[in-house]
């Protein structure tokens, strides 16, 4: 099975995921990834990466006719362009001092040839952070969650158990409040946080977070 | 109309998006996102967020019957959760002091009442580059790019006079090399260009990049 990515130019309109998943799916490609980007100015775009048997030229073909497309091109996939992402959130003082070093170090892996993006968002309040925490492990890509705060606790606890349960790794800075308890791993220094997350992740280096469980730095 | 997301539990075949998606056309909803999150060792998750007259008891009720599907909840959507986003590639240096100064700035608006995310990816060599950019338009709620580097030119150049016309903001760093004249603004500062991304976006902010068009700082 060969993957790949196709960026479809459509008009905004209900119907047109159903007539190009239909003929995905008379095909039997299995659909990996699926993005829809809206522009308030010019045509939609929706962009699929699928796994198929054979050529796709007849493919590309059948899905230029379905009505409402008016392009289709096939392009680079996602995964090889932004990769695995680690996702930052907590304090806007925290979140900057772990992003800086996790960007240092996806800096040094993906010069080797790693690809890891570093995403973040400054948030504040438990069900904030609680409803992010779990929305994570919605989004494509995610290997890893780094919790950077001075006191995080309560719902957010939860929020870090269920997606831990999910196989998202956690890593925690040494805070206030129940969620360094729930992490896989605490770190004291941010920066520091940083850098492990994407050694934790990166396939470039040797560090193992499992044989790190519970620890405290 | 009101807008719903949906959080659908899959079992990994093809033909299920397929078959989730004639039941929103059926009932004439317009999806305006969609994710697959796929799972190394237990089911997949597929994400919709779409608009649709009326109540949505009997069509969760219709996505829970389609072959392969395990389980349907209504959920927040991610444009609540996270928002607009900012994406920064370049050198890791400038990365991390351009995200230091943009998340700083989105945690000052996030607290107002905004959702802003400040997204990054450490990425060097022109044609990279060049990929990345044209692929930051496929991405979900991007809203501005900030190119962070010290020399940037040749098809990274043409990568942004594209997405520009696509209606994408892009910021460049004072630096070699001619992406600096293609950009909607420069700015020799990367702290100041973080957080001047991020208030050429924020609702709760005054500033007017298309006032900004071609200036340098």
């Amino acid at each position: 099975m060969a993957a790949f990515a196709v960026l479809i130019t459509v008009s905004d309109q209900p119907g047109i995921l159903f007539g190009l998943t239909k003929i995905l799916a008379d095909r039997q490609a299995n659909i990996t990834s699926v993005d829809i980007a809206h522009h308030p100015d010019r045509h939609s775009e929706i962009y699929f990466e699928f796994t198929v048997e054979g050529e796709t030229e007849a493919l590309v073909a059948e899905l230029r006719g379905v009505p409402g497309v008016s392009g289709v091109e096939l392009t680079p996939s996602f995964s090889k362009i932004y990769g695995k992402r680690i996702i930052i959130m907590g304090g806007g003082a925290q979140v900057g001092q772990v992003a800086l070093g996790a960007i240092a170090e996806a800096d040094r892996h993906n010069i080797r040839g790693e690809r890891i993006s570093v995403d973040t968002i400054p948030l504040v309040g438990e069900e904030n952070l609680a409803s992010a925490v779990r929305a994570v492990v919605r989004l494509p890509r995610v290997r890893l969650l780094v919790l950077a705060g001075s006191l995080m606790g309560g719902d957010i606890s939860n929020a870090v158990e269920e997606v831990r349960a999910k196989g998202l790794l956690v890593i925690s800075l040494n805070q206030a409040g129940s969620v360094p308890d729930v992490a896989d791993l605490v770190v004291s220094d941010p920066v520091q946080a940083g850098v492990m997350a994407v050694m934790a992740i990166a396939d470039t280096a040797k560090f193992d977070i499992i044989r790190q469980q519970k620890r405290r730095y």
